[in-house]
């Protein structure tokens, strides 16, 4: 792929500052670029890269500009035009339309003409692919699936039985979406399982990381809202409800039934108990412990920092005395009250 | 299907309250279900949802009778009840006996004839599939697995070399049982592998959920009793042993040679170190780290509380002080206690 | 598998006591080994199982020898010898070399002869698959994939386009390698993907653990380094690089752009944040949190202790008023100083 910097700069809806006719065949970082390349600068403190990049060009903001010694695209948002750009560049998986001889295909199912069914898929009973959607090689779809028009399943996905998943969707190798919820009733000593009879419901735009692991409903059902990106090795339980444009970093858990506002955003590693709800706009930090309903937006936090294995062991023994030692401050504040008046 | 609730009193071993002839098509949430449907009201917190439920029965306590407008089933344990009602709801996945085409079978194979291996599984020499066991679609059996009557395998398990499951089990998609545990022997600067000869040896009634993994044992067996019920993503490392009837909330990981009583309960994202013991009955709260064995029942708890991000960074400064305060503060007592006196 | 112990001191460079002609058919611990076996003991505390093993052979050190009644091989590093020797013991996956007849492979690609591709393996365009290197069952090898001599991929393994691994690697079920990176650029209320261009590039005797994901670099190439040993579940995000010889136990992640050092040791559970850096021989112990750099070997930790929950309840609500804490803490000191002057 080969386009010109006016090219770019239009697709881009960018201020192109030098020769429009410059073609360009590749990004790279600002950094590693090879000449006729385009890279970008998002933070003012790579700044000091633009003297010695081999890029061609540069996407960047007007407030950088003075400094960039090649020609440039003046943006407001440099990640977001780069990310644009890049996509032009991107290699394309080609995907040829129809069904693969080793696929196995239900007669019942209905795959659109211009959908692509990879190599040993396996696609269930009334199941509905639709128009120009991806099943990737390994893939199965239980019965009753249906995937939306221009939806990507990469490899080795499976989608149980009933579940839904809108339009221009991404869901990575290994995912798994509708197992069942953990759902147990105890008997005396034992465990009855649950039926889990709801679906997941998953709307438009949404991407799903590799692993990602998305239960059922028990009796209603899991939705995931349109735009929602979800990274790799999440664990979303049952009948949890996630709202639009909210963003999930990897090896999160939410437990069941918690309903998780619009434009949220969880780092890595946080767990939220069951039966909560967070309000929109909720960021919480890596390797949070959410137990309570959050009703405000805002950034919410909990853990403790990283010192020296033996700086910790002093402190951490210390966490098992907090409660005393709050005590006991505040009876040394009554004493010496006492003391000083008297 | 459709049920009276003369049927459904039985089956659930419920008193009837209405009228035994009403015919029942499904279940549903008391907010939720259709007319036609039976309910359930396991928390007196929720009825007051009674009086809106469009649900034409509702099984519940004594105690909640007084409260519900429509016919009732009352019951010690509506969960319970629910549990065992839903089931005769639940879609059943309709498998038929046989090998697909699709499917490689080892000739030194012994699948049962009632048995069901899906489209593009694979068996490998020497295994053994029981009565009336499901084998999914993309599921890989290394040789000499063995797989106990009515044991279900949803889609793109792997069981590795050996390993032996029970009766009844349900290991869903993604799932790995009997990788290499990690055991590696430090040589200089470089790790040599430990082999890993022991196997997976899991009893009956046992639940695996969605891209669990399972290692094999180093020497001896890694082991996993009967009735015992683990959530998706859970991690078990070699030569772990879990006690019956113990559950398992997703996302947690058991480092090796721990055992875990029975009848425990641990919450999402707990840590057990390796070499521990828990006895019996012990019940670990989320996210918790368990560094030590726990020789008494209990429930156990580590972590700590979600903050504003502003308010957490202050407090989570001062736990690398915790030390140094323990200190001043036993000071300042000693030197007021000498100030009173003097 | 049988061998003399003078053949299996030759080969762990052992010093024999006893009889060199003995027969050895297995390995075993030192409880549970059978009359025929060899068993090893590594930690002293363990020393008193000699006097009751059933082994007919011991590996141990120097030190313990006086303590073995049976055949002894004494060396400086029993687990180490132990590693050796068992690996001669260790069942062989019987592997022919060739295309299993249902693998799906693509024209382009180049599989060596002496390769074994298994049943139901897709082998995209353009992949190269090195001398002796196993493809499992139903592992998907998208586009330009290169697998270098001996490596194997147990099963259901997805290795995303373009990614090198390298040789003599191990990597388990369910692992996915390469699939893009978390990379999401806001605009207004929704996010873009910005596309993942690099690849993973895995060195040469290389472990990953079943269910392990490691993203592709957004630009440049996510990249572990030769040696480099990964558990199960372990997430690796974008652009990291993983130094030589560094090992990572199980469900610990890895944020993009982080730079591991070599001879890092991160125990279970860890969680890095991205764009930092560890230096050489750090080691990280179970459920850290790293936030920042750290530019010094030695070991770290954060985290708190376990407790009852009853008490951990009295004590977490605590860490809330820390900070309040210490501040109390310091106006008493200064208030009793000016007491004990006046």
């Amino acid at each position: 792929m080969s386009l010109t910097l006016a090219d770019l700069a239009r697709h881009a809806d960018a201020k192109l500052i030098g020769d429009g006719q410059y073609v360009i065949h590749g990004v790279g970082t600002l950094q590693g670029a090879a000449p006729g390349s385009i890279s970008f600068l998002s933070n003012s403190r790579y700044r000091k890269y633009l003297q010695i990049t081999q890029a061609s060009a540069v996407i960047l903001q007007e407030q950088d500009l003075e400094y960039c010694p090649v020609n440039a695209l003046v943006v407001d948002n440099p990640y977001l035009a780069y990310a644009r750009i890049a996509a032009l560049f991107a290699p394309r998986q080609e995907v040829s339309a129809g069904i693969h001889h080793s696929a196995i295909i239900s007669p019942s199912a209905r795959v659109d003409e211009t959908a692509s069914i990879g190599p040993l898929a396996v696609i269930g009973d009334d199941c509905v692919v639709g128009p120009r959607a991806t099943i990737g090689p390994g893939c199965v779809l239980e019965q009753g699936v249906s995937v939306g028009n221009d939806t990507r399943l990469v490899a080795n996905v499976t989608i149980c039985w009933g579940c839904r998943i809108g339009a221009r969707g991404l869901i990575h190798a290994g995912v798994v979406i509708g197992t069942d919820g953990f759902g147990l009733a105890r008997e005396r000593d034992v465990y009855i399982k649950v039926p889990q009879l709801g679906i997941v419901d998953i709307g438009d735009d949404v991407e799903v990381g590799a692993n990602t692991t998305i239960d059922r409903g028990t009796i209603e059902n899991t939705i995931i809202e349109n735009g929602v990106k979800l990274d790799n090795q999440i664990q979303i339980g049952h009948n949890v409800m996630i709202g639009s444009n909210t963003v999930i970093v990897a090896c999160s858990a939410i437990a069941g039934s918690t309903v998780i506002g619009k434009n949220c955003t969880l780092a890595g590693g946080v767990g939220l108990v069951g039966h909560i709800e967070l309000a929109d706009g909720v960021t919480i930090t890596g390797m949070s412990m959410v137990t309570k309903s959050l009703n405000k937006p805002g950034v919410y936090s909990s853990g403790t920092p990283l010192s020296s294995s033996e700086q910790w062991h002093k402190n951490a023994v210390r966490f098992r005395q907090l409660d005393d030692m709050a005590r006991r401050l505040k009876q040394l504040e009554k004493e010496l009250a006492t003391l000083k008046k008297g």
